[in-house]
């Protein structure tokens, strides 16, 4: 990992804290925990979202508007009408937006009313995105390749930061591997790795990787007990009718009761989560 | 699954609990742990590993006598004479001993003086040594095959209760991926599974997944955290001179910090760790 | 696969056939192979490859100007002035040209001297990308993401089709694995499913497969065999100078026994392997 | 491999011919085809599938009468009355037999009627049995495991050939991996190295592999044309009746279609097959 300068600690206490609004930062003291569908569906489905998650409390919403699908004929999300969705509901209830960004074209219109661009596994090395990416003036999530190394993962988001944007978290959300039980293999070990080389923050996205809701809570407190600096966490109000990714979908009670479990394993280690208050959060 | 009569829970609270002394179980509320190196050396490295261990504390011991080896050139093991110092070591500290099996022919010396068999991922599919061990009365460690499934390692499981022996406890040691940063890949998601499919305790060996020791640690809790039922973790004397696995190796000092820096996540989810108490065990 | 409506084949003798040039067509009786740099370096460089190729014969001609790299200070490719390299070698020796599209801003440029533009694996679900290339007006080599399965590799040819490019060309080029030993693993056995299940042309790409020179010609031999419609191999005038991938590069002399060592293996097939003659290639 | 000092090559030319009888040798100029089917069912299959295979021709009789199955509850073979079937149709057919022994304690009935011992891939490191097996006085199939690197295989047949038996084939049977098409990947690449690594002959099981009948001729072919020293194939006088693995195994029609097929080839690359010719076979 000699090569990326930039990424790779410098000294062993060295620790990037990105700033999604004036009072959620990742990185620090505080686990952060992401939440939302898959994808965009309409207004309504948003708004119930965050009533409910503001009190978990979830401190950033997610929801995918551009969606890389396997299948060209598959719904490909709502486009700008979606973002306009994101821009309202983080307006009315003052969380933080992520979503995810697929071409150089869109990043401006995303980075418009999003808090938070998140480069997608199928992406982590699609390098000139990377390198428009390192041009935007917005925190990046960068998760990892479906079979990228540790030092692969590392050099991607050492494209970005190479390109001038220090504010990169990188997403451990499960590699490919050959048990069909799991839709992917949670890779923990990663987490400690990356901790451990690089100052960036490092999140968990356990609902790609389980593929399964019943597996998703005890994974989330794994990740926490491991290290890592957060999870992104999909949920919807009606599972069962998500356009996408239905199966690993929390209901919108069972994601409150997987954060509420998390805070005693973040104490257990030392660590502390964000407390629900309202006004939560003034963003910028 | 379906085949699996015997492993797979009938109902979601079945909970076998494999007793491995009068005052050690796992499956229990309790995180057992269990320590030791990869290899028995001589008397005086087992005793000053039961010494350290035993105020963890570590509930048992583990360490190879019959050692699976890449290499017919690498050292195999002390056998017999490596028997009679866990024996001793047995006998003197009132620790039970966990240590592996490799053939049909070593099952029985092996019982006269060990409390746990283990089988090792190489044979998890050695079914004629399967269907021994299911007929040996002492209870067994099954490690996971480096490329099985999750179903693979349920029907090995399957093998040894149906051959009659019904004290079988899994063990997820990582799985062999593409990354060459750690040396296997902790398969959580898995420990998660066999938690839900079946009614047979689960232990992580973070040991053999990482392959490095300043990533075991974290890895350990997070295990915990993911509602393992125990640790199995290689410690020595002196890591760097171990005649085996030496990357992997704990010092007993971190050891000892590891097991303590695991009772407040047990506690976190709703589970306690073992006290210090002397004298501790008292082996039937 | 049911949704691949374009891709799969609707009875077992369709087969599409892709033109180069009017001399060269993928996926007829004739075997195609593709040969040249990893990366276009100079003009010098190009004609002695194109010099020696030509009579080897090798059909068309290979070479990156913009190179995907797991570095971002890694040398990224002479862009432009690579590309005009590949227009004047294009013309001086009529060799149809395959080169590396990156991104959607890089098509209008590519189409413009080559014969055939390539998407690698790292963009193989670049869907914006694959839609872009969907609507140019030029064959495609679709290489095969490191870990994509069978069914995503066909549904990325979908995305191509279904924009409106009908001419597109299947490439595996190896999968990850665990072993270190070679690069990838060579998936012959996709080549001869993807042969069964898709009326596109499938070729082979043994060097990043093999990432070992000694291993390329068996390898391009067995793809042969297995039913491919051609290979794209690396090969320079100097290997171990070569500014990337240097340990695949064939010497041109190896690459031309190669050549010759296919024609009997063609010809046991029932296929053949297209002969020397000048002018060879009156390109369009 | 350094350590591998019986195993790997000292000069590039040397190599080992394996002897089945009189008239069958593994590793010369000619190819050697092994075929029949999973599982020894009964005399009449047996002597089905020997009427029709030697005029193929093949070189050699497999079937299992000992089978190592993922469920304890699935047909273990037929054991000893097996081996007499197998014993019968080798006198009668003047055909080498080829069957696996998965215990030491089976070895030596094994030993008896069969021409060649198997150690299947799931005890590719049952050390204990490759000690045993190297003791033995009959010519070992060493196949690989699910997920053994080629360095780990040169040493298992290292064990083998350290205990004093020089007579190993090594086998090429598909590695475990992320796509659900066919069964497992034929690791052809490792086929090409081990020929180059090692003094050893090299054979490929293409069945195992695939996992889809349809998909075995073409990589049998490839097989050869990579330089495999023979094949073991999986047929059946009634594949949809065959009592395990039924999907992958072919019509004897289809076998002897096969067989022919790969003359071409073979002699594609200056090698020959085995010429029909009765009495085929002197059994020693």
């Amino acid at each position: 990992m000699k090569d990326a300068k930039l990424v790779v600690k410098s000294e062993s206490h060295q620790n990037t804290i990105v700033h999604l609004s004036d009072h959620v930062a990742i990185g620090g003291q505080k686990i952060v925990i992401i939440g939302g569908p898959c994808t965009v569906e309409s207004l309504t489905q948003m708004e119930t979202v965050a009533q409910h998650l503001q009190f978990a409390p979830v401190q950033a919403l997610r929801g995918g508007v551009y969606k890389p699908r396997t299948s060209p004929y598959a719904f490909q999300g709502m486009g700008l009408e979606g973002l306009e969705i994101l821009a309202e509901v983080r307006k009315r209830y003052e969380m933080p937006i992520v979503t995810e960004v697929m071409a150089i074209s869109q990043i401006e219109e995303i980075a418009a009313c999003a808090d938070m661009l998140q480069i997608g596994s199928r992406n982590m090395q699609n390098f000139d995105l990377l390198k428009a990416i390192g041009q935007a003036n917005k925190p990046v999530l960068l998760k990892r390749g479906l079979a990228s190394t540790i030092e692969e993962f590392v050099m991607a988001a050492e494209y970005i930061m190479s390109y001038g944007n220090p504010n990169v978290v990188l997403c451990e959300r499960g590699i490919r591997s050959f048990d069909p039980y799991t839709r992917n293999v949670l890779d923990l070990g990663a987490v400690v790795a990356l901790k451990q080389i690089t100052h960036l923050p490092v999140i968990v996205d356990p609902s790609h990787a389980a593929g399964k809701r019943e597996l998703i809570a005890d994974l989330s407190r794994g990740a926490i007990a491991c290290g890592a600096d957060g999870l992104i966490i999909e949920c919807h109000p009606e599972p069962d009718k998500s356009v996408s990714d239905a199966r690993q979908a929390l209901t919108l009670d069972d994601m409150v009761n997987l954060v509420r479990s998390v805070k005693p394993v973040a104490e257990a280690i030392g660590r502390q989560v964000y407390e629900i208050q309202r006004p939560q959060l003034a963003i910028a």
